[in-house]
Formats: structure tokens, C-alpha cells, sequence
């Protein structure tokens, strides 16, 4: 009795969740592992973990946020679910891409891409969703176990990560009918597009078969798409929302493509008014929404084309320079094929071969050690498959993995943090 | 079979949350009433419903945005749980009021007060709560639905409000041992003081009895302190951080302080600092947390004693002379004592005396047009009363009541929304 007393203290949506092992591990290196770097070599330490950017805003985003933070009609509460203003410049950006037939009760303005998510999956509390292996990692400690989800990872298979469509059918068709059923549906399917960690992107092919599949074992869609401005050599995002249906969710953030991580703001758009209405509630009651002027500041940013245009094609020329040239040198230092990312900011490296007399229990804090040691940090792989929430849930999976990130800092750092990680290697 | 299955779409926490009437209303008001009334009229149509600030954000704060949203450093993701010079910055105001022993762990920062609510209910969902009667309707309508949780009211009593202990009493003691015990609790004491809406203004001996039988009973308080700088005729405002104990958490906005409802910036502070932990998990898995820039504007906001002091004078003064101006007036034409607030920025006005030929079933419908056709809006009692969660629901509580809010137009507009209300009285 005295036991089921205490156990029953906090809820355990609370009990089960984490940091993000992005956010621990960045925290931990700028307090203590960086400082005492810089202190003993005097040389910078260099931070290619965390998927924050780099980049300065741009220039007409700034003066936007400055023009409206200083706008005293803009310092009231802001409309329940998004200031129309916000949702017009939405409804815009997507026109541009081919997707209409869309309202403004279609789309709710979030705290970021992580509140849309996290409301979605809140919504349908509970409930089973289908993966992909890796997985970004705030997916497994947060946004899962806070909404009390279970996950079920299909792995990317080969050299060129491809999607095995029939495990995928495996697995959908797996979870039961009976299961808790989010919008009379049997469960999600949680897709991110680009691929975090991988730099993986989904061909319209690919999405419209996985598509069928939804459709066939009433799955809903939950498409991620923080990345979908940064697709590398000239390819075009393919938005979930190209096809049509109200199971289909995309989320959206406006962090990665104005380089403002900081500001948190995004979108999530759904063609069932009733499922935006729903976490809509669900948002007014968390925040009672997004700060009036950031969101105004940000109908600027998405709605001024030409200004956008210019300078996501400056950043996607910056990070594919960066991209190539750690690609060359990761071919060079790794004795397999690296896999060359087409979008996001990431490269998700198995370094096994390279530390194979470590024993693979102690590889990953070894890994790591090493990198503080030659000042450098990057995220573990386990990181990026684990999770209570797993229900395939493999110890050693990813093990000797490491995501680094090419977002925060330019070619010659990140060059320089590439061969800090081979120094790294075991011999 | 079948309707089990519908039935199960959403998750309950969503399904029972509405919008607080006061966003409905408002939202309701301003895009078909006001604009009918002020194109038929001429005139202009008052609100005094919202507990909107209509201040001008303090200079110095604003420029302290806009310094904080130029600042390329400052675009990137907050520290989780709130960056330190938030924190320090609450820590030096607490101290000003005398709260000391407390540290940055004791402290998140939020998106306003009402995320600390929301995630300190959420955290012991499907808990118990003891609050008084009326009470903030958002509560009602929003963060108790949200987090399961169910509460019993006690009524403030007569003319002066007063605190009935022995009724408080037998409410805290009824709640079994058994029930679902939050921190090991039996239940959350949910406290507001300043009160909305009444603008009562609790005691140090009355908090003191409060606190006692919380200690008494095992209960938790949650107070709500959104009104904590908005105190009249020279009294101070205790906080219920006076009192030591890890079973307090006392939640605060930067909304009604600095006249900022739309920056959405509030903290929450408790001195457990494992219950601080977990809500920073929950708020970092929402919304990963607050602007980096915005927090860094309001520790100016905040830091600057000098300014802030002058600023919230110049504030409550206004505030002051609109109550007095209102309550001389209220006094002419109510054919009853009125209760004079002593914080906050509301009237709690029972109506009934003068609709009484109005059957009680219609009158608030009744009143509600008939405010509109004069040109004015103000929220009827039931919304601070009635919800799905309140164990002693009353059908007939508060109605024929309003609140009416002085802090979003000056005074000559308050008192001729007055005027319009006396207008409304059915002969």
C-alpha cells in the first residue's frame, strides 16, 4: 500500500520523459566539457551535435521581428489558433507548392514543429504508431512517452537506406484492430521528411506507396517536415500533403528554414478541420498560443517570396558546400561507402569499424570520451533508436553510431571536427 | 462495438476542453457585434470583458525587445527550463518581496501563467482539487478538463467576500485518502489572489489559516499569483511563497505586470525542486520552451527595480482612479452594497435585482443582447462557476451575474460602458 502510495505521485506521461539526449549532451559539453577544452588548448571546441543553426536570421526576418515587437497592436493576446495574417502567409507558402484547397481552419500556428507534434500524438493519447529506424530522438524520449504511445521501428535497409515495403505492411498490419483506435483509425504512422538523422528524403513514389498502405490498414499520416526547406542538388520537397485525405497531418517549423530555433514558431496543417479545432483547444489550454508579434514577424518571412527564395538558395548553397566537402573527407577517413544525405543537415555514421577492439558495451561512452578529449561532440546513436516506447527494442542497436551535424558551424570547422573524429579513432 | 469505437477517437483530455467563454466571446464580439454596432451606430463599441491590458508596454520593456530580437546570440534554442538571466532576474524580484532561499532550480520560466498551471494539473492528472467559488473560468473550462482533474468549489460568503474555514474544512477532508494522490498529496488547493473575478485580495492571516489546513489535510496549493502587482490603496500583495514548504507552487505571468498578455512570458516557482524538474521535462516536450529573446527581454523587465517600480505605480495608479470612478457609479445604480476590489481589475456584478422580471433560465441570454445592442460586452457569472469538472455543479450559480474588466479601455470609456449596462436594466 505504502509502495502504490509514492509510485502513484506523478503522472506518468511526466515520469517517463527525458531531455532530449540532443538537448542533454549540448547542455553538459557548453557547461563543462567545452569550457575546460578551451581552457587547457586554447583552441575552440567544436559543437557539431545539435540541430540548432548557424545562420544568422535573415536580415528582413530581423527587421520584421523588430518592426512588430515594437508595434504596441501587437503586444495583445493572440487570436485562438494563429493570427489570420499568420495562416494567410501559410495558406500562401503552400499554394506555392502545389497545395491548395486548404482554409484557415486547416492550420494551427505552434510553439515550434515540437508542439504540433506533441499535441497530435497527445490527442490520440495512448495510441500505437509505426517508425521509422533511426528515429529523431525527441520523437522517443518526449513527444512518445508524454502522449503514453508505443512505437514500432521499421529499419532502413542497405548502403542507400531503402524502405522494405513489405515489412512495413508487416508492421501495419500487425497492430490490432481493438487497440485504442486514434480517430477511427488503428494507429499512426509517424513520417519525417528529410530524415533526421539520416539526410534521407522520401521520392514522391515512395510516399504514395506508403500512402496506399495507411489507407489500406487505416493508419493516420503524421508527417514531419521541419526539414522541408533544405533539400540538397537542386530536388524539390515533397510535401505529405500533396496527396489528399483528412488522415494526413504535416508538420511543419519555421526554425530550420530561417535559421530561428530560438523563436519558436510553426504550423501543423490537417485537411480535418475537426482534428485542428481539437489540439487547437489543446494549444489555447498549454500557451493560449504563439506570441502575437512573432507570428506577424513570420507572415513577413514566409509571405515575402522573393526575399525567402534568395535566402533559403543562399543556405541550401552554404550547407551543400558544407555537405560535399564532409562527404568527400568522410569517404576518405571511413573504410565503407558513407551515404551521401539529400536534405536536413546530418550525417548518421557508423563508426564501428573504426572502434572495433572497444568491447560494443563500453563503444558509445568511449566514442564520446574520445571526442571531448579532442574537442569535438557529436550525438550517440542509441539515441536515435531506444526509448521506453520502443516495442522493438534492440540494446544494441546503433551502437558505434554517431549523428553529427553540419548546421552550426562552417566548412572549416566542421572539416576540422570531421578530423578531431578520426583522430578519435582506436588503432 | 461500433460506437465504442467512434467514441474512443480523441483522447478525453481534448474532447472536454472548449475555449475559455472569455476567448469565445471575445473572438465572437469582435469579429460580428462590434463591427455591426460601431457600422450602425457610429459610435464605438466597448470592451470591458477581456482581462486584456490596454497600457502601452512600459518603454523601457519595449526597447528591451527589440535590443533582445536584433541580437543575433539570441535567436538560438532557450536553455531548458529557462535561460539563467530569466532566472536570476525572478530570483532578485522574489528577494525584493522578501522570498529568499531559493535557487534557479526552484524556478521554470513559461509561456505565461497559464502553461505553469496547465503543466503542474497535468503532472498529477486525474488528481483532486479544492478551489473557491467563483473562480477564473479558463480553469474551468481549460486546465482542469485538460488534466482530468476534479474540483470542489467553496463559496466566498456575504457582501465582503469572506472565508468560510469550517466549510473549507469539511471540503478538504472530504477528499478520500485513497483517491489518486498527487506528490503525496490527497489533492491540490487551486488558490487565486489577487482573485479573478472578484478582485478579492487574501491576507496574510487568511493565507496562514489556508496554509495550515493545507498542511493539515495533505494538500498542495496552487496559487495562482497572475495579479501579484496589481494590489490597491497602498496594501502589498503577500505571496503564498511567504510560507515555507515544498507543497506550494505559486505561478506568475509577465502579462498583467508589464500590460504584455500577447509576449506570452510567466514563471513558476516551487521549492521542490523535483517537481520543478518534471515540469520542465513536460514544458520542454511541449513547446521547448520560451523565446530565447523573449526571456532575455523581461529579465530587463524585470531586473530593472528603478524603472519597473515607476512603471507599475504609474499603472496602478490609472488602475485605481478607473475602479474608484466605477465603483462611485456602480454604487448610484446597483440597488446593493457593491464589493470595492482590492487588486485585479474586475467587478464581479450580481445583475439580478435589476432583470428580475427576466426568468432566471433566459436572463444571462437576456442580458448578454441586451449588453450588445448597447454597444458593450462584459462575461457572464455562470463562465466563473459551471464546467464539466466541478463537483458541486449548480445550474443556476452566478447567474444574472457579469464581470466586467477596467484594464483594457481608460476611464470616461469604462464608465460609459457603465452607462450602457444601466442602459440594459429591464424596468
Amino acid at each position: 500500500m505504502f509502495i502504490l502510495f509514492i509510485m502513484m505521485k506523478f503522472d506518468v506521461s511526466f515520469t517517463d520523459i527525458g531531455l532530449s539526449p540532443i538537448v542533454e549532451i549540448s547542455e553538459f559539453v557548453n557547461s563543462v566539457i567545452a569550457p575546460k577544452f578551451e581552457r587547457e588548448t586554447g583552441k575552440p571546441f567544436i559543437r557539431i551535435q545539435r540541430g540548432d543553426v548557424g545562420f544568422k536570421v535573415p536580415e528582413y526576418v530581423v527587421s520584421a521581428l523588430v518592426k512588430a515587437y515594437s508595434d504596441e497592436k501587437l503586444m495583445r493576446y493572440p487570436k485562438s489558433g494563429g493570427e489570420f495574417v499568420f495562416k494567410d502567409a501559410v495558406l500562401k507558402t503552400l499554394s506555392e507548392s502545389g497545395i491548395d484547397n486548404l482554409n484557415p481552419r486547416n492550420i494551427l500556428c505552434t510553439h515550434g514543429g515540437q508542439e504540433g507534434l506533441q499535441l497530435v500524438f497527445s490527442l490520440f493519447r495512448g495510441g500505437r504508431a509505426v517508425g521509422f529506424d533511426p528515429v529523431w530522438s525527441c520523437m522517443l524520449e518526449n513527444v512518445l512517452p508524454y502522449s503514453r504511445f508505443k512505437i514500432d521501428l521499421v529499419p532502413f535497409e542497405g548502403r542507400d537506406l531503402s524502405l522494405n515495403f513489405r515489412t512495413l505492411e508487416d508492421r501495419l498490419s500487425k497492430i490490432p484492430e481493438r487497440q485504442k483506435n486514434p480517430h477511427s483509425k488503428k494507429g499512426v504512422l509517424y513520417l519525417n521528411n528529410p530524415h533526421n538523422p539520416t539526410g534521407r528524403i522520401f521520392s514522391r513514389e515512395e510516399l504514395s506507396r506508403i500512402n496506399e498502405l495507411c489507407l489500406k490498414y487505416k493508419f493516420m499520416i503524421v508527417s514531419d517536415e521541419a526539414y522541408n526547406d533544405v533539400v540538397f542538388d537542386g530536388k524539390k520537397h515533397v510535401s505529405m500533403l500533396e496527396f489528399d485525405g483528412e488522415h494526413i497531418v504535416s508538420v511543419f517549423t519555421l526554425s530550420k528554414t530561417f535559421s530561428a530555433t530560438g523563436h519558436r514558431i510553426g504550423y501543423t496543417v490537417c485537411r480535418d478541420e475537426d482534428l485542428i479545432e481539437k489540439i487547437t483547444r489543446g494549444n489555447y489550454t498549454q500557451t493560449a498560443g504563439v506570441a502575437t508579434a512573432t507570428q506577424h514577424a513570420f507572415s513577413v518571412a514566409l509571405g515575402d517570396k522573393e526575399k525567402k527564395d534568395e535566402w533559403i538558395s543562399y543556405m541550401l548553397s552554404e550547407l551543400q558546400r558544407r555537405r560535399d566537402a564532409i562527404y568527400e573527407k568522410l569517404e576518405d577517413i571511413l573504410p565503407y561507402e558513407v551515404y551521401n544525405p539529400q536534405g536536413a543537415f546530418y550525417f548518421f555514421l557508423n563508426l564501428n569499424p573504426s572502434f572495433k577492439n572497444i568491447p560494443l558495451r563500453e563503444r558509445d561512452n568511449f566514442i564520446s570520451n574520445e571526442f571531448y578529449k579532442n574537442g569535438v561532440v557529436a550525438i550517440p546513436g542509441p539515441a536515435f533508436s531506444k526509448g521506453k516506447k520502443c516495442e522493438t527494442r534492440d540494446e544494441r542497436k546503433f551502437r558505434g553510431y554517431v549523428r553529427i551535424s553540419y548546421s552550426m558551424v562552417n566548412t572549416d570547422a566542421c572539416l576540422e571536427g570531421v578530423e578531431r573524429i578520426q583522430s578519435s579513432f582506436s588503432r
